[in-house]
């Protein structure tokens, strides 16, 4: 079976693990913790980050970009049996409203929230050996930020059936990767946002998803109603 | 005719810039300080980034991920006569082993050298209306950072012909893009690679190159060599 060596809050990882569950394709998972760079995961990826999918035939895919679109291109449609891969579609400008998307929570979100939210209240706390303390400034600097992403995301899904047009697409699966880890640390003030809060609840009814809700990191309990499909 | 929305030091209008030129698709440069938020610039790209191309169809495309797989698809082939858009090529593994490398020069490179790099130097200067000191520790860091990165360029370029494999791809113009802006402040240290100084000289020796060695980005100086083609 192929293998996706991933870190359970990776917000790649969890996008492309939905993607994958979306296309049909089994996985099996090994856990990385990405902030240890081990000798042996950075001779699997020298850059050190995650995603990493093996596949059976033995070429490795590094990251959530390379992963994406190998899985969007030819050589998947012929392994899921012509069955088009979901995550582009539509025309050229369809699908460049789609990549906009994706860039936009792989890139402007988890560099504005994600990551530093991870370093926060993650990495940092088991990493520590005792308990570690956020830094409460730069934690309101990034709640101030995931209100704006809130507000985008919210926007989007009033004007859109899903956030890049018609049909699901891999912006959704990028957008639920982040927002699901942003979750499961209680930060996502979904009350204020119905439109988001109600594309959310779409997202996580699908069976793809099921697999993230029922992920837990050991030592981090995840908020109250990280899992419940009516929250 | 298209148009591109770009900054003369963005990386990744740079790497853009190149790839349209490869391709032989003229575009007219509109010059955009992205630190200044401009409202106009935020309605053409909600995210504030470069760069933006603007299609004389009245398709507007957002942020070099977005605007090279555009060029990469069919659309662009139509348009340039059937000839192959040359940003990724051959099998399935080669294509994700280009992708890979974009990912690594537009996200891993752009994060830890090229974003804090033009912070320091660059967007610092020209916002400030007195003269601007960099942090010397900060600067301290991301040289140390461009020293690991270059050592990656200087093995890859000493392992094969192109930095991902046989031919020149989109990893190319994605690492020229980045490397050109840190050549600019004269901040590459060539003569201690030099297989990624070859590599770079045959970058440079493009015509598509050619519009970028003559960039000159009002207020600061390139360092001298920058424009040589024999450095």
């Amino acid at each position: 079976m192929h293998r996706l060596t991933q870190f359970r809050l990776c917000p790649r990882s969890r996008s492309v693990r939905v993607a994958l569950s979306e296309i049909g394709i089994p996985v099996t998972l090994a856990d990385e913790r990405p902030w240890e760079y081990r000798p042996a995961f950075l001779a699997l990826n020298p850059a050190g980050e995650l995603p990493v999918l093996e596949l059976e035939g033995g070429l490795t895919l590094c990251g959530a970009y390379a992963i994406s679109e190998y899985l969007a291109g030819r050589s998947v449609e012929e392994e899921t049996q012509g069955r088009p891969a979901p995550l582009f579609h539509g025309s050229p400008g369809e699908r460049a409203e789609q990549r906009r998307l994706v860039d936009w929570f792989h890139g402007k979100l988890d560099r504005e929230v994600t990551r530093e939210l991870l370093v926060e209240r993650v990495y940092g706390h088991l990493m520590a050996a005792e308990a570690h303390a956020p830094d409460t400034g730069a934690l309101r600097a990034i709640r101030a930020n995931i209100r704006h992403h809130v507000t985008y995301v919210n926007h989007l899904a009033h004007e859109r059936s899903w956030l890049a047009g018609d049909e699901m697409s891999f912006a959704d699966m990028a957008a639920a990767g982040h927002l699901s880890c942003i979750d499961y640390l209680g930060e996502v003030p979904w009350d204020a946002y119905p439109s988001a809060k109600a594309w959310y609840a779409r997202m996580k009814s699908r069976p793809a998803f099921r697999t993230l809700l029922a992920d837990r990191m050991p030592g981090i309990a995840p908020a109250p109603v990280y899992a419940d499909l009516d929250f």
